[in-house]
């Protein structure tokens, strides 16, 4: 087992200088063939996927689980799509950060360059091994996929299929690696092969995190909880407050980008609050408030202290009153995750020093936090999104999976 | 001791928010005052250092560590000098990286933020406290230092000199802080200070580098080993190559960019060779050669398989001679430490390919290696040079010791 996984290792960092040097045509053209062949292996495709799920649901698997893990035309339709999305993004390899002289004629150019190998654990949805595998092509990466045990046979088919597109356009298929071992050795190993992935992301639960952080070698970048809030200001567009609070906590509760905590200033408990408390209700939300919002709005149960660090990922909603700006940001600071927070105000000055004051991955100025996504920020297929602060932080594009490298141009040039 | 590392790591912690926050000016004056408290304490800084100094030379401290530790009044002025230059950069808290709008109208705009607390563990150069404390500073983190046991009075003199003049700058002085404990398990308290530790920079041997690997649970970047390369292709300009070796392998050979392995196409072993190596030999440089070298150099001794893999630091250079541009850079990609690596070609696209194919942080045409240095870049005083690629690599300015944020500016946008 052990030297399966490093043998696939090194079978990706073989190639890896290889595919940093890939011109963006040639990346661009295996992208549509990807595209093209998880369009052709539809019922390839399918029947393993068939074959998983009988599996799965043979085993007492929940049906959310099963829901995530299907295949079908539709969902091979939409990975066709990303991959797609991931050839009409720029390349950013050979990308100029900056460019300067120095008074001694030396001309320092820093540029985007590949990481190397990039390595992804997930779970069950099939889609993010055709998405990471595009995502790590077009940023000149080699990519060793981990996935879940129950979609083995599914990933088995799609990298079979994808690889075999990688072929056909010139690219070595051995820029894409799955492990086929789904067992908790095989990923100990992944996390350490140090000198051999240069960069890991976990995409899973606290527990995978965990593991990580207790066992990796390698460096990695970790997506972590979404305890998001929204702020209603005191001066905020009463509609458009309550819309973006509805959305942001109804529209798909079970995400990282979901709201958890509304803060909302005093200023609007006599007036704005119940109504909005009871549109929430009216979908099915639950809501824990503190003593001023039981005050006004007695269908409430009152929060505990946990309620505030809790990311509920289910329809119901922590509500806290607060005297001022500041106490908000001291609030959101105190509990949030650090992932998205969003604010409600008609005042630019305060929206400026929430987004300078809440310490974030992103923050969102008048719109619900579920925009804090790879896809809606226009990057194409996803990878995560970061809540540390080194490397990337937030939705991580393609930028997010290449390093930079200094070019140091002279005639000559002697130190003295 | 414990407690004391952590209560240090929370007063910066705290203090860290209002450090994101101040304006450039501000932040400028700081340093201005800083300068002028280290040359306006001459006296009171070299007492503290003269004690340090007598106890480390009563110890049997070695020539070369005292010569590091000393401080006297030019190198203060330097240290000064290294806070002006701080000063005279671009700040880069709240620099836009990116901005663009999304069809939907979402404005998306992507700005530098600090990182928060910054620590660093170093050995006894004094003028690091100043350095570090500078770039800290202007890049809106607060500092965490831990310096050697054998600087402690100095470094305790320096930063109560340089606290001093943040808070009369309006600064608060809990922005710099100095765990005064130098033994070894204040070392792994910090580095295990998850959590209020956001990044953490070991500037030291091996030793230091292997407990952080082994220990550290806060965020780190390596500065690790310089086994630099400069391949001379066929194309050279002979005598420039000559200069280019003799200054990156003796202008000053105990630092990590200095030359340690030339790799010499075949073209030039029977002409440039033989002389470029007898300069190199009168200016006291012992040669370790392949095969082909101790054929054409007699008094090279034979280089072993260990010595591709040596960073001498040292007057030693290991000579290889290859036959392609492409062995050069396998030899180069195979044996080099990602540090700076140089080529010396009169073929522009020769250097370009050498540039893309070259796995390091820095990457020398036609000029000495010993400019991958962050002064050299024009990074005014030094944080280090990362040898890893997440986050920063190579010489580490000021942007490298922030992190990203995103804003997103909406006008009630909901998502559907």
């Amino acid at each position: 087992m052990t030297n399966e996984v490093i043998d696939i290792c090194k079978r990706a960092a073989a190639c890896a200088p290889r595919l940093a040097g890939l011109e963006t045509r040639t990346k661009n053209g295996a992208l549509l063939a990807m595209t093209e062949a998880l369009l052709d292996s539809t019922e390839e495709l399918t029947a393993a996927n068939t074959g998983d799920r009988e599996r799965a649901a043979a085993e007492g698997t929940a049906g959310t689980l099963l829901d995530r893990l299907t295949l079908d035309p539709s969902r091979l339709a939409s990975m066709a799509d990303g991959l797609r999305a991931v050839a009409a993004q720029d390349d950013p390899v050979g990308e100029s950060v900056s460019e300067w002289k120095r008074p001694n004629g030396l001309v320092i150019e820093q540029v985007r360059a590949p990481l190397g190998v990039v390595a992804v654990i997930y779970e069950a949805r099939p889609n993010v091994t055709s998405d990471v595998a595009g995502l790590c092509l077009k940023s000149g990466n080699a990519t060793v996929l981990r996935g879940s045990s129950i979609a083995l046979e599914s990933n088995r088919a799609i990298v079979k299929v994808l690889r075999e597109a990688l072929g056909s356009a010139g690219v070595d298929p051995d820029a894409l690696q799955l492990i086929p071992d789904a067992g908790r050795e095989a990923a100990l190993e992944l996390m350490k092969a140090k000198g051999l992935v240069d960069l890991l992301v976990p995409r899973g639960g606290s527990a995978l995190i965990a593991s990580i952080e207790a066992n990796a070698t390698v460096p990695f970048i970790i997506d972590g909880d979404g305890n998001c809030h929204i702020y209603v200001d005191a001066s905020a567009d009463r509609n458009m407050a309550t819309a973006i609070v509805i959305n942001a906590k109804t529209q798909r509760p079970s995400v990282c980008n979901a709201l958890e905590t509304l803060v909302v200033h005093e200023g609007l408990v006599g007036q704005w609050l119940p109504p909005a408390l009871d549109e929430l209700s009216s979908r099915g939300v639950e809501i824990r408030g503190d003593e001023r919002v039981v005050g006004v709005w007695p269908k409430a149960t009152r929060a505990e202290e946990e309620d505030w660090s809790t990311e509920y990922l289910d329809l119901v909603l922590a509500v806290k009153v607060v005297g001022s700006f500041d106490d908000a940001v001291e609030h959101i600071n105190t509990y949030g995750t650090a992932n998205a927070e969003g604010i409600v105000t008609d005042d630019p000055s305060l929206a400026r020093r929430f987004a300078a004051e809440i310490d974030a991955g992103s923050v969102f100025i008048n719109a619900s936090t579920r925009f804090s996504d790879g896809g809606e920020f226009g990057y194409g297929a996803e990878i995560g999104i970061s809540t540390q602060k080194l490397h990337a932080r937030g939705p991580m594009g393609l930028r997010a999976l290449t390093s930079t490298k200094y070019i140091v141009w002279g005639d000559g040039h002697t130190r003295s």
